[in-house]
């Protein structure tokens, strides 16, 4: 376990440690109803793909709870299912964790079952995660060289998926097993989750680390001093086209140039074999206030244009491999994929 | 001209728009002594390297003006040198603004007739600086596409020259003549000089303009929305290696990827023959600060270990060509870099 707690469900309350305080203010916020939910999931107090489709659920059993015996608790699931929908259009753990839940009630006879079989699926997914979290990292792990240095972008850590973490898992648990060497953490603007959150994560856990900008990761690697780079991922496309947070394909692109092993952690949750490759993949946009707003105040004028995806896409072509729980796909394709999900189905949901 | 004076040479002062007030005040700064000088120059009040270069020359007139007559203004002018050739390493126009002072007084009986050639060098730099910009954005114009979208990074504008400006030179003579599309302007972390200074100039000259985050120019590139890179120059070596602004390596191994014609801007003034190579070129690594705090509130612990290297190195290799006022130097390498010098030699000083 760690000794902090991303996602907590209490009984009747779902608690986040506030993404937006840290690494300042260790800031828990009580979730009651689906509303607190997505809204948190809008202002990013919860963030990253597996954590978002966690959360999402709990959404949905405080939906339930709400609504209390008597009332259609089918309508107000799909009312609080369609509010979850519309937070963020890009991970697709969130849509995943929608449809899960959906297909757990289907034979519930009242809102009171319904409430129960939500609310026990929630502490399901968060043990789940933990399970999935380890077996990423343990495969991961295996492909690291001993002293390895590593580079990673954004959160990937317990705080993005409620667990042990995906790409910063695999950091952690290199970490365990003496074979770490050293990790590089770009600041991953406009919103700063590796500056914010991995290098306070990375200093809970007792790993080395160096803070750089963005645009430094492409020199750090020239200079011959990374061995892995180690990112997540919002969508894994069916192709293996990865979305994930805007500047890895900087990253996979500067790896490809020098040589260095380019792996994205992906619990299976984040496959969808609906979409085809990542041109397909919806990318949100998001306010450019994120840009041009820092620490309350202006760096150019509020009516400067800005462009601000939130992701980019990764083509399978760069990746050197797809991490999952299931197993890791060198040299992703559409045939790879496929058969990975196919050997793993009987172990998925 | 440009309706702002970014350098200005009263007679008695060197007057310099306070590029850490921008683009909120329009803030000018009155430097009467060398020590203020210098001070901007390492509070990057004044940047860019041709901008440096000539307040190096201008710290170096005060300095002697400073001493008065019968006191040993050589020792002044040799303290004041150093002091400012301490200032930052990187940009080789300051040490070769530094080398032409101190050749244009060898013969000066007095400190009154040193100041005077001095405070004469200082006009004549101004004033050849516009010339040599405007020749550069001739000649870099001529290479873009009608229509041209352009990406360029950090600030080569005239706040970085003192005149027209280098890169962003091109990008004002491309809209004169009608050949702009557009420009997608990275915001340049740490400093952010391409959110705030950058902008900031092309709203000033009314070129439609978008802000995007470092991490978003590859993702930009890969869908096709760059017709060419520009960039500027701190340090050009013998073989065709730039240092210039962290980040720009990123954006050439992008580009390479994406076949977008990658552009450096440089004055002859950048050129350093004495530097065999890229590897050779010191690089600054500034304060952490300039990572960690943000609008006067700080990112992250001000423990948090950091590296902040000011500027990396490209390859010659990924350099489509070298924009000059004497000429374009396309797929650079030592033997071509040496012809243009030597053919411009005549016109150089």
């Amino acid at each position: 376990m760690n000794d902090y707690r991303p996602l907590r469900w209490t009984g009747d309350a779902f608690v986040i440690l506030d993404q937006t305080a840290l690494p300042h203010e260790e800031r828990y916020l009580e979730c009651r109803t689906v509303e607190d939910v997505a809204t948190a999931i809008v202002d990013m107090r919860v963030r990253g793909a597996p954590a978002i489709g966690i959360s999402a659920v709990a959404g949905l059993a405080l939906a339930v709870r709400e609504q209390g015996a008597g009332s259609d608790w089918r309508v107000a699931l799909e009312h609080a299912a369609q509010r979850l929908a519309a937070t963020r259009p890009t991970a697709v753990d969130l849509f995943h964790g929608l449809e899960l839940a959906r297909s757990r009630v289907t034979a519930a006879q009242t809102a009171e079952e319904a409430a129960q079989i939500l609310a026990r699926l929630v502490e399901e997914l968060l043990e789940r995660q933990w399970a999935i979290d380890r077996a990423i990292a343990e495969h991961g792990a295996g492909l690291l060289p001993l002293g390895a240095r590593v580079l990673t972008h954004c959160n990937t850590g317990a705080l993005g998926t409620g667990a042990y973490g995906t790409a910063l898992g695999i950091v952690r648990r290199a970490h365990e097993l003496g074979r770490l060497g050293h990790v590089w953490v770009t600041e991953t603007r406009p919103r700063q989750q590796g500056a914010r959150l991995t290098t306070w994560e990375l200093r809970r856990v007792g790993i080395a680390h160096t803070l750089i900008v963005d645009g430094a990761a492409a020199w750090v690697m020239a200079r011959g001093e990374v061995d892995a780079v180690l990112v997540g991922a919002d969508r894994v496309a069916a192709n293996g086209d990865v979305a994930n947070k805007i500047g890895t394909l900087a990253l996979a692109v500067a790896a490809e140039r020098y040589r260095v092993p380019f792996y994205v952690a992906a619990p299976l949750s984040t496959f969808d074999l609906r979409t085809p490759d990542g041109r397909s993949i919806p990318i949100e946009e998001r306010d450019k206030a994120e840009v041009l707003r820092l620490n309350g105040g202006w760096v150019a004028p509020a009516e400067t244009p800005v462009s601000n995806p939130a992701f980019d896409v990764t083509p399978a072509s760069l990746i050197t491999g797809i991490v999952t729980e299931a197993g890791v796909i060198l040299s992703p394709d559409q045939r790879k994929v496929q058969a990975l999900l196919e050997a793993a189905s009987g172990r998925v949901q």
